[in-house]
């Protein structure tokens, strides 16, 4: 058999990572604060690179805790905001880590629908009415992960006024935003309403996954709250991590390996636009904007554990769309095209074109 | 006032750190496995430096997982091996993050004497004659934090029979193995009993605590659970703090790191002893044999809460030996010579004999 094909691992492949540029920085770092890199820090993360990112959001560095990865953010702001059966929103489909997370911590948790424009606000509004009072709402509103979809300027707008109207806190989940292909995010959350949003990213996306670099932008007593987590759980975060990370940022060279994972990443997700059209003309989609996913359905009725079967014997994988539900998500499937060359992609989308027939023929 | 200078943290100071040689080793890194350094790991680890760490204990990478540092790998093992109620024996006095931890899971902490050559066996055998049923001991073999004290090959045996005899873990917290100023350290417990030891350590004295690169070491089973753990809390550790002190370990620079930091821990610790004897005549101590920390009893009566106030109006900062144990501590101190220059330490004591007087005169 041919080597695999991974559609299923949300990772960048290795020539879109700037490794020269990261070696430059570790050498740039070591030798500019050595002191500040080696030693002990606090828990509040390496102070330039604190401030760097509250520059980029026009906050003060209070606001900011800079994290070993964006999931260990997370963990906090769960362990910080959420008691055993709390109410928390979350999108339908979701991260699939996010939902073990909250499950974990006895959340009880009420999924709700996700359309081409994001969350499904009157599906929200109906849950609201129906009495539910929601500590939280898990939101990732650009190229979502499973759904590629993002949230649009107004229901952004809604979904504040929805949560200062019933005191929930949104929770926004933000590691992709950079990678948008053509046009203008809409503003952040955050940005517009402060008080009402937590706000999360990374520098997984941006630099490499294995830096294991997040953060969240907050209002500062909440920040002073999850510091003191952090601090029980670890002292200080990666310091040498962090510093290398700032020097990437500084010297400009994120901005440079931001174009090159864009350019790659619209590439690859307009060859596999196109690769499913002509392959598997049965597959519906909403083609990305940026990030990088793709959710596809299938007609209903096709069987998806079948597939994913009859993937793996032809040497492609993906992940089934019912890991990133409550319930259903019976008939789609999540195509991560990050790790992927365009020819790679062709080739799995024949490989899983043909596995889709002798599902199809077979139901 | 003259700087301040610091006898209260445990961390080196930079002139003992090998600058040059972690930015070679991050150098080398990116060179060698630039894709598994820059792509998301696994909770396990960084597959090669798990394997020089199992070649080190001569047990295979199975028993071993690497982590953000030892503090994040004793927050999984609790997370583990701990529920709310267990019994669980500590060391008094013994490192306060890890009281704090262990009290925030609701454990009943059995705090047992240390002498000068580690616990007293006696009183943990009067402890579990009581009725006690701990599930864990926690033991910080080779020069205590915060005490100085090795526990000998003697009472490791014992505590190894008794741990077998009444069903509980030894927890073995190791991170200070390495510094010893002359002779040999007894064997691991974990070497002696893998069957009864779990075994933490860190890269923390030996490359540098801004890497934060710990690990424990235990039976596959335990190993298992805790990946499981750390999976559900960061996906993986940091993959390129991990290749660095990968390359620094196996190019050789770590033993040469080794024994600066030796060698300039027992100039420090000769330089502080002599000090305190000739300026504090009334100190009581033990000359430690390795290590960062010195345990200092003061004559009973002495006010060390009004003699920390009287240091610090002088410069001159120590922790008090309350915040090591659960009540107590009132005339005892930890001083940390790992931060100080010899000079540093001659000017410290004088202030600190100053403050002395001072305290002593008023009582």
């Amino acid at each position: 058999m041919a080597s695999t094909i991974s559609f299923a691992r949300g990772a960048p492949s290795l020539d879109i990572v700037d490794v020269d540029g990261l070696r430059a920085a570790a050498d740039q770092a070591f030798s500019s604060d050595p002191g500040g890199m080696t030693g002990y820090g606090t828990a509040v993360g390496y102070p330039p690179l604190r401030e760097w990112i509250a520059d980029r959001h026009g906050v003060r560095p209070e606001q900011v805790i800079v994290t070993n990865g964006s999931m260990q953010a997370d963990a906090f702001l769960f362990d910080a905001l959420v008691a055993d059966g709390d109410a928390v929103v979350v999108e339908r489909p979701t991260y699939d880590r996010t939902l073990l997370s909250l499950r974990r911590r006895g959340a009880d948790v009420h999924a709700v629908g996700l359309e081409p424009d994001g969350l499904d606000i009157a599906e929200l509004e109906r849950l609201l009415q129906s009495g539910a009072r929601p500590k939280l709402a898990h939101i990732i509103p650009n190229f979502q992960n499973p759904a590629g979809y993002t949230l649009s300027a107004a229901k952004r707008e809604r979904l504040i006024e929805l949560a200062r109207a019933h005191g929930f806190t949104i929770f926004e989940d933000d590691p992709y935003v950079a990678l948008r292909f053509t046009g203008e995010s809409p503003a952040t959350m955050v940005s517009r309403a402060p008080d009402a949003v937590v706000y999360a990213s990374s520098f997984s996306k941006t630099v490499c996954p294995g830096i294991r670099v997040g953060y969240l932008v907050g209002q500062p007593e909440l920040i002073t709250r999850i510091v003191a987590l952090a601090t029980g759980a670890y002292i200080s975060p990666n310091m040498v991590a962090q510093a290398i990370v700032n020097q990437f940022c500084r010297s400009g060279a994120i901005d440079r390996s931001i174009e090159t994972v864009r350019e790659a990443l619209r590439e690859r997700a307009s060859v596999l636009c196109r690769s499913l059209s002509e392959h598997i003309p049965q597959a519906r989609f909403v083609e990305p904007e940026g990030g990088y996913f793709l959710w596809v359905d299938l007609p209903e009725g096709t069987d998806v554990d079948a597939l994913f079967d009859a993937a793996v014997a032809r040497g492609v994988q993906f992940v089934k769309g019912s890991d990133f539900v409550l319930e259903g998500g019976a008939s789609s499937l999540r195509l991560a095209y990050s790790g992927v060359t365009p020819a790679e992609i062709q080739e799995g989308v024949r490989r899983l074109a043909d596995a889709y027939r002798e599902v199809a023929a077979a139901s």
